[in-house]
């Protein structure tokens, strides 16, 4: 309860410890999410996607610095293993980064897995509230994406920002193939590079073909520039903001809105249970060492997992569920 | 138990059902993976993993023509959406896998996720069951690799090669963060283009300032050239092959092979627990409408995620397991 309040009030390291908790799966931070949970759902929740390299982080850089222009208070968590913020950057990257680090008004904080079982999926979603229960007005949350798993950014994001940069051939063939499903806004990152119109031409053409919802939003495609030219960067960055703002006000408008909280509830609900269900059974059996025993016996060809999983499912689970 | 039969005699259209089957977690398909478990664990699996536009799928094409001189029969899963073998693939990809559609020796399907819970994680092991039961020598799993899930792929591989291309400046953060544990081989590919010595020189550098275990393994790192130039690409696909052979030699020899399917037995095992404990408790709520009323309750902030899902861990499970 205590660190739940120290939470609400903004407490940095409070929230940090939370946060970190929430990485190693301990439990006592479900206390504390219990505890928050009445005072989440309040931050604009922007996610930016885009593969390794695609200069993710310049632009989560441009998002706070704005916000915090107009003076609201902005949470960032990067999922990214090659983000600046999470220790994976370069030395300019870095250093960038560094000049949020004393505002107070910025609260920066790097994610990671560990264990297997869908760990990021959960942690995301939790330590996201840990930064809306701290009052934060934004959380921009940074991921890698190309694979399955960054695509349920879908699920905690209110406005998905998806990233490209010209020069890998058939980059267009992913987003076909699933971001281009998630993206609200399409950054083609770069511009300078070589292949930007080319990129750019692709997308509109995917876009044209893509039915587009009544009441729809069609996602829009941004060019910006060398982050290195600090004229054409600040334009690029004014229009990707004013988009953001745009694609807020668009969800909100058509009621939207309801729709992605809908989502992102039931996403987190079904993290909870398997957190409370499977969990409790997966830990007895390592605990007992039962589950060393069972993969010898797989091993030998004794048994096969589904036969075992089912014996397991029939101790533990009442009567009225069992498979 | 007719179509298991079927598939150990290596029916295609039988194989190919089932995979559908897993794919649409058809529960029939539990009963087929236990009558096919006996007969699996011969195949030699390799991963292939890397980024979009890494040109993974020309690689695996090379690999199975290289099998099929060598007489070996060969399975292929492709997981990634980018793959020709897919179906988001450029023309020219699709026209050069089509000369394998005709060989008996070679099967070839691609996987895609349905549903929320992990549900690749768990396909991909099913699939290569049924590739593996029907008596392939070699599975060839194609994945792309820079997300936590696709890491996964250490999980299902005996052997696993991370494909890179020059030219994404930072690709090395990438590979600092998590691929770089799970390669055996490293394909530096599109080797002529500008760029390829200096990844080169930064995987040498990451390698050797990694701790090489004791009877271990050091990751070759190999250049393969332009795809369209002939004698380049049998140069390289051939010193591909004979790295992946003595790779999979040295796991022999050193008799790590034996922690490789371990690894790879424990994580099937979970994969099947989640199936027969969380999923049955998952659809009552779905089908009785109650996970629509615990979200209503959610959205108004009367309960939290983890308050519910204890509430649901209190009512299904046994009580010597309650959390």
């Amino acid at each position: 309860m205590e660190l739940g309040k120290r939470i609400k009030a903004g407490d940095i390291r409070a929230a940090s410890r939370l946060i970190r908790n929430i990485e190693d799966n301990v439990s006592e931070a479900k206390t504390t999410i219990k505890h928050i949970f009445p005072f989440t759902g309040n931050a604009h929740v922007i996610g930016i996607t885009g593969s390794p390299g695609a200069g993710k982080s310049t632009l989560v850089d441009g998002l706070i610095e704005w916000h915090r222009k107009l003076d609201r208070t902005v949470g960032v968590l990067a999922v990214d293993p090659t983000s600046p913020f999470t220790g994976g950057a370069i030395l300019g990257d870095r250093i960038r980064m560094q000049r949020h680090a004393e505002d107070p008004g910025v609260f920066v904080r790097s994610l990671a897995t560990r264990g297997a079982l869908g760990g990021l999926a959960k942690a995301v979603g939790d330590a996201i509230h840990v930064v809306d229960a701290m009052g934060k007005d934004v959380i921009l949350v940074e991921t890698v994406g190309t694979g399955q798993q960054e695509v349920e950014i879908i699920n905690h994001a209110h406005t998905v920002i998806v990233v490209l940069v010209p020069g890998m051939g058939d980059e267009i063939q992913a987003i076909k193939a699933g971001i281009m499903e998630i993206a609200d806004i399409f950054v083609v990152n770069k511009a300078d590079r070589e292949g930007s119109q080319k990129l750019h031409r692709e997308l509109m053409t995917v876009l044209d073909m893509s039915k587009i919802p009544k009441d729809g939003w069609r996602p829009p495609i941004l060019m910006i520039g060398n982050a290195f030219d600090p004229v054409e960067f600040d334009r690029g960055m004014t229009e990707l903001t004013e988009k953001v703002k745009g694609h807020y006000d668009h969800l909100i408008s058509t009621n939207q809105i309801g729709d992605r909280i809908r989502r992102k509830t039931r996403h987190e609900l079904n993290e909870a249970l398997r957190s409370c269900i499977l969990e409790p059974v997966m830990k007895m059996l390592v605990t007992s060492g039962e589950l060393d025993t069972m993969i010898d016996v797989l091993l030998k060809k004794e048994s096969d997992p589904y036969t075992i999983a089912e014996d397991v499912a029939g101790r533990y689970l009442q009567d009225c569920i069992k498979p």
